[in-house]
C-alpha cells in the first residue's frame, strides 16, 4: 500500500527514466554457477512464469533432459526424464535469478553466462551463449552432437571470450545496440549487424588473448558464422535495463514479458514479481521449408524481454529487413507496428533512435492501462519452435502478448495500490 | 561506325544485363606494380581524366609528392615537385589500368592493391587499401605518419590479407554488399556495415594465417577501427563490374563517372575510353568542427564509380543514416533522391535491394540521353577534401554531375554513331 496519495505519472516517469539511462556493460563471460550462487547440483533455470515438469511443452522437457544430460545429471534421456518428473531437479524461472533465456531458456551451472552490468544502477544480468540455429537446445533439440557444442562453448570459447572481454575492459553495448539499430537490426530476430560490430569490438583482444588450448580461428568462425550470436547479449542487456524498473510503487509499467510455452506471463513495476499470465499464444509467422503451423509449439522464451525495453517488434520500423523474415509485411506495415506500439508506451528512448523514422527513438514503457484502454496488445518478434521433442526452429513469426495478462495486472495493481 | 541500322535499345539493354550480371570477388591482395605491369618507377596513376601537374589542384599534388617520398623517388617535397613538374614521373588516369583510387586516387607501384575479378566476365580491377579517415594520402595529407602507414599497409596489413584472402578461396563481394545494402550502407560514404561483414568473413582466416611479422591483433585493430575500410573494396568491385560495361557499340549507358579535382570526367559505353568533360563541381555538405565551404576543394576521386553502378547517392533511400551524414536532409528526402535517380537510368538491379524500399533494386545503367533530356545530374555522395596540401577530409557532402559532361557526350555519341 503507497504512503499517501499516489502519483501514478510521477511513477511512471521514474520507471520511464530508468529504461532510458540504462548502460548495460558486458563485464564478463563466466559459468552460470559462479555468478548466479543458487544454481547448484540440480538446479535448473528455464524460460517464463513458473511451471512444473508435467505442464511444460515438449521441447522445454526436451531442453531440460538435454541439459541434465550436459550436467552429467543423468546417463540418458529416461533417467533425466525421471530425475525431473520427481521433483529431485528443481526447476525455477530465469527471472527469478536476473537471467534470461531465449526459447526454452534452460540455464545449468556449468553452462556459460554473459555478465552484464547496467553502469547506471549495478544491478547485473545473466544470460546463456546464443548455440547458433536450427537443432540447439533452446528450440527442443538434445542429440550428442547439441550436448557436444555445449560443452565446447563452455570449454573453448567462454573461456577466450572471458579473456578478450577482460582485455577489452567490458564492451559497452548501449553505443553498440544504438549503431545496430541504424544498420536495420532489431535485435530479436535481427541480429546481423549486432553480431558484426559484437565481432569487431572483440575480434582485436580475441586476436591478443592467449586463451590456452582455444583454437582462435574456431572461435572466430563461431563468433563470425552466426548473425543471431548477439540475441543472448541483447536480452542479457534486456534484463540488465528492466530490473531497475521493477519495484517501483504505483507504477503500471510493465517491466518484464515472457513465455513458457504454455503460460505467456507480464510482470509490472508497482507489483513487484507476481507473474499476471494467461494462455501462450501462437505465433503467426513464416515457416521452413517442410513445416507448417500445425507444426508449432505456443510462444516460448524470455526473449521478449527485448520487446519489454522497446526492442524486438516495437522497433520493427527500423528494421525493415525483419518485416519479411517475421511474414509481417512490407516497410509500411514495419512502420505501423512500430507506430502502433507508441499507442500503449509512455515515451520513447532516444538513445535508441531509427534513421527510418528520421531518427526518433523507439516506443518503450508499456503501460497496463494504456494496454487495456487500447486493447493494443504488445507484438513480439519470436522464434517458432517444433512442438514435438528433438525437432528445433521450424520458422519465425510474430505473436500478441494476451489481453488477459494486462486485465489481470490492472486488477492485481488496484488490490495493491488502490483498494 | 555501326554496320547497319542502330538499336540503341538493345545496346542498352545489353549493358544493363552486363551490370546486374556482374559477379565481384576479392581474389587476391597484391603490389599494385605486380598487377598492373605498367606501373614502373616513376609511373604513379592519380584519380579522375587525364590532368597534368600544373592544372592538379593542391590536394592531388600533396598526394603526389607524398607517394613520391613513399616510393623514395623523392628525399622530400621540393625534389618530388620538380621531378613532378618536370614530366620525369609520368603522371597518369587510374581508369586507363583497371585501377580506382577514392580522392586524390594516388597508386604507385609498391602499394598494395585489392585485386577484384569480376567471374561473369573475367576480367580484373584495382583499388589501394583504404588508409583511414582524417589526416591520410588520398586527402592530400602526406607528413612523416601518413607515409609510415602506408609502408605498414604494404608490409604488414597487406600480406596478412593476402594470405586470409588466399585461405578463403576468394571472396564474394556481390552478396556482401548486397547484405550491407539491406544494413544501411551505401557504400560510398557509409561502409559500416560492409566493413563489419568483411571483418566477419576475413577474420576467421585471418586468425588462422600464420603470416611472418604480422601481429594479428594490430591487423584486426586496423580492419575493426575504420567504417570505411570497404569504400575502397566497393570501388574496385565498381571497377571491375562497369569495365565490362564499356564499348558496346551503339550503347548511351555511363561506363564510368570520375572526377580529379578541377574535371569532371564521365565515359560512355558507345564511345569508349573517350572522356567527355566539363568543370568539377563543388559539394554542398556538412563540415567538421572548424570548417567551412571556403576550405573546400572542388569534387575528387574515382569514387563516383559506385554511384556509376547504382550505390551511393543512388541508393541513399535504402541507407537512411547516411542522409544525415552528408547533408542531404530526411529519411524522405534520401527515398527521393534514389526515385529521382530511377528516372535516369535504364532499370535496377534485383542483386542490390533496398529494405526500406520493399526490396525494389538499386537504379543503375544512367543514359545520357534520360540526363539531358530531363536536366537531372547524377548526384554522388562525396568526401570533401581541404583545397590546401597537407590538411585532410573536412567534411562530407553532395555533388551534381555537370550536365555539361552530358550533353558534349550526345555530341560525341552522335558524332561516332549517327553523323
Amino acid at each position: 500500500m503507497s504512503s499517501g496519495p499516489l502519483d501514478i505519472d510521477d511513477a511512471n516517469g521514474a520507471a520511464l527514466q530508468r529504461i532510458v539511462d540504462a548502460e548495460p556493460v558486458l563485464v564478463d563471460v563466466a559459468p552460470a554457477g559462479e555468478t548466479i550462487p543458487e544454481l547448484r547440483d540440480m538446479v535448473l533455470l528455464h524460460a517464463g512464469p513458473p511451471i512444473g515438469w508435467k505442464e511444460m511443452c515438449e521441447p522445454m522437457r526436451a531442453a531440460i533432459v538435454g541439459a541434465m544430460r550436459y550436467e552429467g545429471w543423468a546417463a540418458n534421456d529416461a533417467e533425466a526424464e525421471t530425475l525431473a518428473g520427481s521433483g529431485e531437479v528443481k526447476l525455477l524461472p530465469n527471472h527469478d535469478f536476473r537471467a534470461v533465456g531465449p526459447m526454452a531458456g534452460v540455464t545449468t551451472r556449468s553452462m556459460p553466462v554473459f555478465v552484464v552490468e547496467n553502469r547506471a544502477f549495478g544491478n547485473r544480468a545473466f544470460c546463456t551463449i546464443n548455440e547458433g540455429v536450427g537443432q540447439v537446445l533452446r528450440f527442443g533439440a538434445n542429440d550428442r552432437r547439441v550436448v557436444q557444442r555445449l560443452h565446447w562453448l563452455a570449454d573453448t570459447l567462454a573461456p577466450a571470450l572471458r579473456e578478450a572481454v577482460k582485455r577489452a575492459g567490458g564492451v559497452e553495448l548501449r553505443p553498440l545496440m544504438a549503431r545496430a539499430l541504424t544498420m536495420g537490426d532489431e535485435m530479436h530476430q535481427r541480429n546481423t549487424a549486432a553480431s558484426s560490430l559484437f565481432l569487431r569490438e572483440i575480434g582485436p583482444p580475441l586476436a591478443r588473448a592467449t586463451t590456452p588450448g582455444a583454437n582462435l580461428g574456431d572461435v572466430m568462425d563461431f563468433l563470425a558464422g552466426n548473425d543471431q550470436f548477439f540475441l543472448n547479449l541483447a536480452m542479457a542487456a534486456g534484463k540488465a535495463t528492466m530490473d531497475p524498473v521493477a519495484g517501483i510503487p504505483g507504477s503500471t509499467v510493465v517491466s518484464a514479458m515472457s513465455r513458457n510455452g504454455r503460460d505467456f506471463g507480464i510482470r509490472v513495476s508497482g507489483t513487484g514479481d507476481r507473474w499476471f499470465s494467461a494462455p501462450a499464444p501462437m505465433p503467426q509467422g513464416l515457416y521452413f521449408p517442410g513445416y507448417t503451423a500445425q507444426d508449432a509449439n505456443p510462444d516460448l522464451g524470455d526473449s521478449a524481454i527485448l520487446e519489454t525495453m522497446g526492442l524486438g517488434a516495437f522497433a520493427m520500423g527500423g528494421a525493415p529487413a525483419v518485416a519479411g523474415f517475421v511474414g509481417a509485411g512490407t516497410f509500411r506495415d514495419a512502420l505501423n507496428y512500430t507506430r502502433e506500439m507508441a499507442e500503449i508506451t509512455l515515451g520513447s528512448n532516444p538513445n535508441f533512435a531509427m534513421p527510418t523514422l528520421d531518427f526518433s527513438g523507439v516506443p518503450c514503457g508499456i503501460d497496463i492501462r494504456r494496454v487495456v484502454e487500447s486493447g493494443v496488445c504488445p507484438i513480439i518478434n519470436t522464434g517458432i519452435a517444433h512442438k514435438r521433442a528433438g525437432v528445433g526452429q521450424v520458422g519465425a513469426g510474430i505473436a500478441r502478448a494476451p489481453i488477459d495478462c494486462f486485465v489481470r495486472a490492472i486488477e492485481g495493481f488496484a488490490e495493491k495500490f488502490l483498494a
